[in-house]
């Protein structure tokens, strides 16, 4: 057994409230689930994400593998024990982060070569190699090796990116059951070990979405994520792709759409059956100085709120609203002082997990 | 009234355990004060710095004058207020850090010109202007506007120095005095208001160092600091100046060593008699990675810790300490993640912490 998925409560237009029980942790779904890139939300400690309530946060396999590296953390107990962080984690396959990050990437058949971008040396990642760096990190749930199509990319780009993308999740499914016992924590939960879901891709052409859902639908992941989206296309094809491919999806797995979004984003996907959605938004805006709030945006850095004596968001209860001023907040911003960051970035989060409460509240049977 | 200080016990050779009476806070003494120099300690939120035990930080007045403005805090409360900081509050004048940060420093007998380390605009301060930003700051404790003396400094610069200090320390007493009512939280506190120290200063010349502390202890301030330490000298030399002072000041009032030290030095000095200390050095090694544990100084960047699973001071009970390991904050370092300046800050103020409250524990009746 791997994770399993309880639905409690289903809705029109598709919106249901369920749990999904991870080896390390139960998590209430919709969930967003912030991002921990290189093991670490960035500038919040972890005994502050559990305190807002997070279940479930990402690693990312691509920065992991570079440094410290999938085997250094594998004998510090697996990226669990590593970061201190005994709930919910999943990991990227690193097929994103080699499109998006690393120079000179050539793909084969075999897989994807790449330059690190912190060193320049030279990688080679196949769907193999992808599935032993992520049984190594050993997170609760896994990705498939898949090839991300850039937007706007032509038919026959999709088509070809959409081949390569099926083939290696066949290989990483084969490669990950193999494996997949192999997980440090193994013992620790039962045999219980790691889920592994597929990723639909196809670019914005919808009859290449239905087709590969339907063919990995037939493959029988543990979970289905929706990739490929928020990398440049207006919103609307955003929606019409999930809408396309959430009904082909298995009811009683978990769904999850990566790489999303704005707080109305992600209320609108859970609002159709997305059960998991992950963004760098809150977190990295947060940095940025861009906070998310009832009343809209705020841009923390504004000369307006220089001696704005009102919390960051009025209607907000976290701990960040409960105790500062707008007016610290930009100050801290204004001189470059590192408690910004983590002030802004728990109020993003904490506004964001607002925005998952109220919908599963309002999807409660 | 302003503050009031209570000795609860003595020992020999001097060090006394102590309580100083703060509008805003009881202070147990002897004191290590975190500095946060921009009206945040570095890296650490509030709330951390009150479950650590922290009950006087520093804010420093040159800064906060620079930026966001003094004016700016007084509007908005003062700067308890401005930083939610319901506690102690120390700031000092703005002497050493114009000394120390800005350029073209030109000095006469009313006061000083120096360009803003931010933008290079020309500032001029005078006592009386340190007195009335501070009190616009509406620190717990000001301090004199003194001017520091640089190490090495040949006898007859001392004596200029000195010359100098004695004068200001006498126009700050005079102008803090006719003005100190006007602190924006009197009204809080039943009229009690801020407390002014004095600042000892004579370069490395024990004769010009007894004269000031005699000369000021005559003009009758809150409390008594000595300045000019930590500049470059000898430590034996640091210990000797700090020797030859302490006994020449009235027993019933707070002694505050600035800009010490490592954690063995706050220990000797409080055991001698020092009441209050404060220094960059635990927050600012922290966030270049050097510990202070009780094993000896750990720099955390090292390779023999990658996979070093202890806690980084097996025998510190801090949160950090409790929660994480070795191999994590050199990960975190290497990394160049936001969290590791703050996880190390929290150990080595807890560090400090527990030294000190060691040394109070000893010296308790």
């Amino acid at each position: 057994m791997t994770s399993s998925f309880k639905v409690i409560a289903e809705t029109e237009p598709g919106g249901r409230r369920a749990q999904l029980h991870l080896p390390h942790q139960t998590v209430q779904t919709p969930v967003f689930m912030p991002v921990g890139t290189a093991g670490t939300v960035k500038a919040v400690p972890q005994d502050t994400l559990e305190s807002l309530g997070a279940e479930i946060i990402l690693g990312n396999t691509y920065h992991l593998y570079l440094r410290p590296g999938h085997e250094t953390i594998h004998r510090l107990g697996g990226l669990h024990r590593f970061i201190s962080w005994p709930h919910g984690l999943l990991t990227d396959s690193g097929g994103f982060q080699v499109f998006s990050l690393s120079g000179l990437r050539k793909v084969s058949d075999e897989g994807v070569r790449f330059r690190s971008h912190l060193d320049g040396s030279s990688h080679f990642f196949t769907p193999e190699h992808s599935m032993d760096v992520q049984i190594a990190l050993g997170a609760d749930i896994a990705m498939a090796f898949d090839e991300c199509t850039e937007y706007p990319a032509d038919r026959s780009r999709a088509e070809e990116s959409l081949r390569l993308t099926m083939a290696w999740a066949r290989r990483s499914l084969d490669h990950f059951r193999a494996h997949r016992s192999q997980v440090v924590w193994r013992d620790e939960f039962e045999g219980r070990t790691q889920s592994l879901f597929g990723i639909v891709q196809g670019g914005m052409y919808s009859d290449l979405r239905r087709e590969c859902a339907a063919r990995l639908v037939e493959m029988d992941f543990d979970g289905y994520a929706i990739g490929g989206l928020s990398v440049g296309e207006p919103r609307a094809l955003t929606l019409e792709m999930i809408a396309e491919v959430l009904p082909l999806l298995p009811a009683d797995k978990p769904r999850y759409v990566m790489g999303v979004g704005y707080p109305d984003e992600i209320e609108q996907y859970a609002r159709l059956g997305v059960d998991m959605m992950d963004c760098v938004l809150p977190t990295r805006a947060a940095r940025h100085g861009l906070l998310f709030t009832s009343e809209g945006r705020l841009n923390i850095k504004a000369k307006r709120y220089a001696e704005d004596q009102s919390a960051p968001d009025p209607a907000c209860n976290c701990p960040v609203c409960r105790r500062y001023t707008r007016a610290y907040l930009r100050h801290l911003m204004q001189a470059g002082e590192p408690l910004s960051g983590t002030l802004n970035t728990i109020h993003n989060l904490a506004y964001y997990f607002a925005v998952m409460q109220r919908v599963r509240q309002s999807l409660n049977p």
